[in-house]
């Protein structure tokens, strides 16, 4: 098994390619754009020549805050490109590769603001509710063909990088537990691949037990 | 009261706004294209011309058929731009005059496809969740400032030019009131608009009686 | 058009009907329990007797707050008899003669609860939420043979009664409007009895403006 | 590990306890009638005896077809006494049990109608819709003490004797894996009970690969 990973960073892919050998797994980082059209179908090619794909994982995401009033319509644009054009584009590029495999996972993170916008939220919560929407559409289509589509939506903070330089006090007052673990997240995915064809799951929730919801 | 009819096909819209006219209503044929920034603000500069805005509906929509591995990225974004872009641009514009004004409406029209992705209408669906959610954000927002911000889920096919050109052995099969009349859409986006402020509705679905849902 | 009221204190359904006579309506008190089912029945056998039913609103519902650990089962039981089992024996009741009359609506009265379950309202919410789901089933059902089934979400304190006298400073918290008045509701079943059937409404909420949501 | 098995039938759990212990698992059958409040409170005691509850599932459930107008008041009531009220039971019983442990998981089976309506399900739906409230409201208030509520909809057929004997056509229909293998919905279900406590599930769904959703 080889982990391809990508996104608009060498360095960061670099790191995480790195953490992943060091686990003792394989990787191979591949930078790319994944809300240019090119840029996907360069990937999608790359992608190929390392042999059969068996599951896809669309993670990107902007997060632009703002009002309908202070945001631009640029920002509002860019907020779709990155989490619902970009979906599209993957999506478009992982079907045909999980069909010729005879199938396999293609799952996608949303946000508590897949399924609820509120005004700070307004265009990142547009963004990703197309994105839920592509997910079903694209599951409703293609799970009888044997690919396996699954939208996540991940209700409340995770404990990663982001947060810990942006937002320190809030790290703090989640408190043990109180913000998503990276590998408990990728635990639940894993089982979501893994999962026998004869009970598939399409959307599920994860938030940390003390999340209000 | 002064209706004041836009969309991007002048003859269309002087055929509308004449009808109004027959009726015994005013209105006026201002054109432009409710996907671009700047032919919006003009609309909105010229909007403002003719006094108070009390209520603002957005129907734009362009039905792109096909699915995830039949359309383009262009096609994805067509359908976005129009249904989501263009609301969003319309909100943007339609709230500031609305709160200069008092408060007022803002009516959304929606689609079976805003709560629900399938395969052959994957781009209309996530521009149209994205809409829904535009909805959302901005009622939460504005509400409270006396924005009646209304998503109306019309579900079924539409008693109009469109159908009886395009689909005429859908209106012989839908039979008597099997599709939604045009009136009885307005007439309940009139009620809407006049429903008092303590007991305002957000969302509610719109179908024939004998739509199967 | 004759209003029948019913409810199991006659002294209030005696005040109901006396305000709609004072209103220029005519109004007819009968007495009974709508969660037994012999009750309902002679109910149905007085109404039928008055004429034609064309519409029919059930508003049921018993408070039962407490968490799942605080309350009885007898609660739990008797949360579900009002709401929910009474919605049962009232939908059975009115819809035959509903269908007898050619048509007509049942108007269903949800709340908050009904799409939201919480700590100390998980014998009401599970009420409501079984409410809603007959609701549902009976509009697939019946909406293709004339019976308009709508269930209206209130989503907020009704400026009434109870409120007044139980919980004046939450009255007096939420200002002008923003409690719902019975008035404005009441315009809002009228309006849905009303819809022509070509475009119906199934579900929507009914909010003060100023609530969050 | 320990299983406890219950149910109204000794013979039945007898043989998934003997199923269970030739698979190398520890089991005991303890029958009772999980709608009947001090039977519940009976197997509560019992099931202490045994040690500290980690996990308990709530399977009940009684599947009355019907409509509205071919139901009897007691179907509507058994309906809804096997599946909300002896799930009320069940977690008024578990949860005390799994806070005293430290925590654990109480996972709950829905079904196609817990979201769903429909006429010949009228019962069935409301009463499952009911169940779901319940586990809502269950999460809400104690999941930030440790007890992980799960709500699983199960949206299909499953592959079992109640299906293989009482509609053969409909699993031959399915073909292979179109209805769900009990081994694979059980896997899902201890990958839930495993789940890290910083990324939980409450709900979701699980379908055949080819079932139309």
């Amino acid at each position: 098994m080889l982990a391809i990973v990508t996104g608009r960073h060498p360095d960061r892919l670099q790191a995480v390619a790195a953490e992943i050998a060091q686990g003792g797994g394989r990787a191979v980082a591949l930078a790319g754009d994944l809300s240019v059209a090119s840029e996907v179908e360069r990937l999608a090619v790359a992608v190929r020549a390392f042999g059969s794909l068996r599951a896809a994982i669309f993670n990107a995401g902007q997060s632009i805050w703002g009002s309908l009033l202070e945001i631009s319509p640029q920002q509002f644009e860019e907020a779709w490109r990155t989490s619902a054009y970009g979906g599209f584009l993957f999506a478009r590029a992982a079907v045909p590769a999980l069909l010729e495999a005879g199938g396999g996972s293609l799952l996608i993170s949303g946000a508590t603001a897949s399924i609820r916008g509120r005004g700070p939220f307004v265009a990142f919560a547009a963004a990703k509710a197309a994105l839920r929407s592509l997910a079903q559409s694209t599951a409703r289509e293609f799970g009888p063909r044997g690919v396996h589509v699954v939208h996540v939506i991940i209700d409340g903070g995770i404990d990663g990088e982001r947060l810990r330089t942006g937002a320190p006090a809030r790290v703090a007052a989640a408190g043990e537990d109180g913000l998503l673990h990276p590998d408990a997240i990728a635990e639940t995915y894993w089982q979501l691949h893994q999962q026998q064809r004869s009970a598939w799951t399409h959307e599920l929730d994860l938030r940390p037990f003390k999340e209000a919801f």
